[in-house]
């Protein structure tokens, strides 16, 4: 029997070359407008003939559903689940732009699918919500789920996105991911492995301090928990997150178990003294550098706050700081969720993983470190443009 | 500025040639499995460069995203939104075979998608529900509606059907479409015109009863009342539909004050006695040659049940029939909605059409008919492979 598998052929090159923040909006602009939406589903195989039609549709498909009826696991091995993840927003916390909605948050979803499919094979498809209510965006992703072999959640505000998570994980079949957590608190975690070298500290005993306590700030905190970093500190607007602080809601609650051993109070000032690591996943201005001039020596400085850090690089380490990342790729040390998502679901998709663990994150983490053969002050987290990267990360998702 | 849209170029050949339903069956499995899925999901752009994914993505989509927030209605000039439909299914009622669940539906749903794209180069996404309750559905579908430009609704079974189309209808902004009723009915009401012509009669004059009361029987009802065509008799499991019959449902009583004007009781037999037309769309064996030979002189039979039809064509028209139409590829005249749907979407996408209404529905009849130059009795319905079919369709859905 003859098949013949689609060989798509792209033509594609770069849109040009620009410089500054100001003309990818303006580029962005002109050419999402151009384009009318970044993605196209295609089909595997052509269409032409009465026996194509009759293969792939009916009466030939027939065959195949009435199979899956009977054996619906096996969709795995007939349908597109097998590489296709929705990427589901409500649009309630868009990039650091705040609730846009679902049609604002589209762009970014499609952008998303794209890095997908560009860096991982994978089959994305952005699913934007036009429901806010935790258990309504449970009930719709569960009600979508069969047609994909993974989720991930994108853009929802805090604290709805962790219910939906932790919910969706408990009530699917399929690996549910909000990637805004977990992607980046594993980059950041790889970040601070390499980082740790470069000072030449030990990880596990850096006293760390993470400045926001949003859906990052939370999952920083329990995956570098994970990695049996004891000393971590969060904050929020209201100061130090501390056991028994009164009106700490339930996730804070929560964090306030796994963080802050030494009891510590006050605002971020009393947190930073002496401290190693700050990480901030806030917004800008929220790191200073009265609070780095009161760090330990060899200072280690995440400002991750999107597209104006908590502070500039430069501004950090006129402070004092040793190592300094940002989530903007115009500096050194970009951390980017996309360092790890596209492997992570490479590796759940074709090993049929359920549930991305807490494992899995740790070992992705470690990955993405390793890719950085001499870490230095300028260089602790690999590009994207990485060879090997998302086999790499995909490896250690089982 | 200099874009470049991609171009995506494939190389595809036939699968290859089969002549039994049986080797179709088989080569369907077998090319399912080694597909593992017949679309996928591809970026538009490259993605290689920074300057492509700061564009693309962030920080320039941010861009996209802050000005789509304020005017959502732009989304269709920025977004997949405008060339992209959902093909939605909870499984209930595949093709012939009915209640198969959600992915039983996924292969039929994935054909759908790849002939939209094929045809119409309308960018569809099978989504495959795990719920089947009425409102459910609702909700869920118009939740996820903000991504889509269309809503095309398959295999629901009746009566929920007919609830959640008009319920979605009138609660969207987009077109929302059950193709298993309109789709057939428009391709049906195509092949009216032509058959009137072949057996010289006036189709409005035409006495005609449909067998079958579901998705089908209802909508080619309605769309022959709107058609002007005065007397049409439909039969369910219990005999004629006629108003007062005891035990009638909601939208059988509906049904009954638009059809069945003489009040004729009784079974199917009483129905065709002098009947010009009998269109079958239940099942094998519904239809019979005693009923063909009560039929009016020059009858017209549309036996549309598939894969096995109510009555085959040689047995039709050994009965007395003129002119025969099935719901195969494999016999002269075949019902194929593939001739309807992509048209009508490719013209609702374009003109931003908000319903597809029953005058999109009529014109597009007359369109697909006029498609045949010259009637005959093997040839009045056009192949899904005319050029120029989806054009001709879409310019008249406005």
């Amino acid at each position: 029997m003859a098949y013949t598998v689609t060989v798509i052929m792209k033509k594609k090159t770069p849109v040009r070359k620009v410089s500054s923040k100001k003309d990818y909006n303006k580029l962005a602009l002109s050419l999402h407008k151009k384009l009318k939406g970044k993605l196209e589903v295609v089909s595997k195989v052509e269409l032409k003939t009465k026996d194509d039609w009759s293969t792939l549709y009916t009466p030939g498909v027939g065959a195949v559903s009435s199979h899956l009826a009977k054996k619906p696991k096996e969709a795995r091995d007939y349908t597109i689940k097998r590489n296709t993840v929705a990427v589901v927003s409500d649009g309630t916390a868009v990039l650091g732009l705040g609730n846009l909605g679902p049609l604002g948050a589209l762009p970014v979803m499609e952008g998303k699918c794209a890095i997908f499919k560009a860096m991982a094979n994978v089959d994305a498809f952005p699913i934007v919500l036009d429901v806010h209510d935790s258990e309504e965006i449970i009930k719709v992703v569960k009600a979508i789920a069969p047609t994909f072999g993974g989720i991930n959640l994108e853009d929802i505000a805090a604290p709805q996105c962790f219910i939906i998570e932790e919910r969706l994980k408990a009530e699917l079949e399929i690996p549910v991911m909000h990637d805004d957590q977990h992607g980046t608190a594993i980059v950041v975690l790889a970040g601070l492995i390499n980082a740790a070298k470069v000072v030449g500290k030990q990880m596990e005993d850096m006293k760390v301090v993470i400045v926001g306590a949003g859906a990052a700030g939370c999952a920083i905190a329990k995956l570098l928990y994970e990695a049996k970093v004891e000393d971590v500190i969060v904050t929020d607007r209201s100061g130090v997150i501390v056991a028994g602080r009164p009106g700490l809601s339930g996730y804070k609650k929560e964090l306030s178990k796994i963080t802050n051993p030494r009891h510590v109070k006050g605002e971020v000032m009393e947190a930073v003294t002496d401290a190693d690591v700050i990480i901030g996943v806030s917004g800008p201005g929220t790191i200073t550098r009265h609070h780095i001039e009161k760090m330990a020596d060899k200072a280690v400085v995440f400002a991750l706050a999107n597209p104006v850090p908590e502070i500039y690089p430069d501004d950090a380490k006129r402070a004092g700081a040793a190592v300094v990342a940002t989530g903007r790729s115009d500096f050194p040390n970009q951390v980017n969720n996309s360092l790890a998502f596209p492997g992570i679901f490479r590796g759940a998709l074709d090993r049929n993983v359920k549930a991305i663990t807490d494992t899995m994150k740790l070992a992705a983490a470690k990955k993405i470190a390793s890719l950085v053969k001499k870490p230095s002050a300028d260089n602790i987290i690999p590009s994207v443009m990485t060879p090997g990267l998302v086999k790499a990360v995909a490896s250690v998702i089982k």
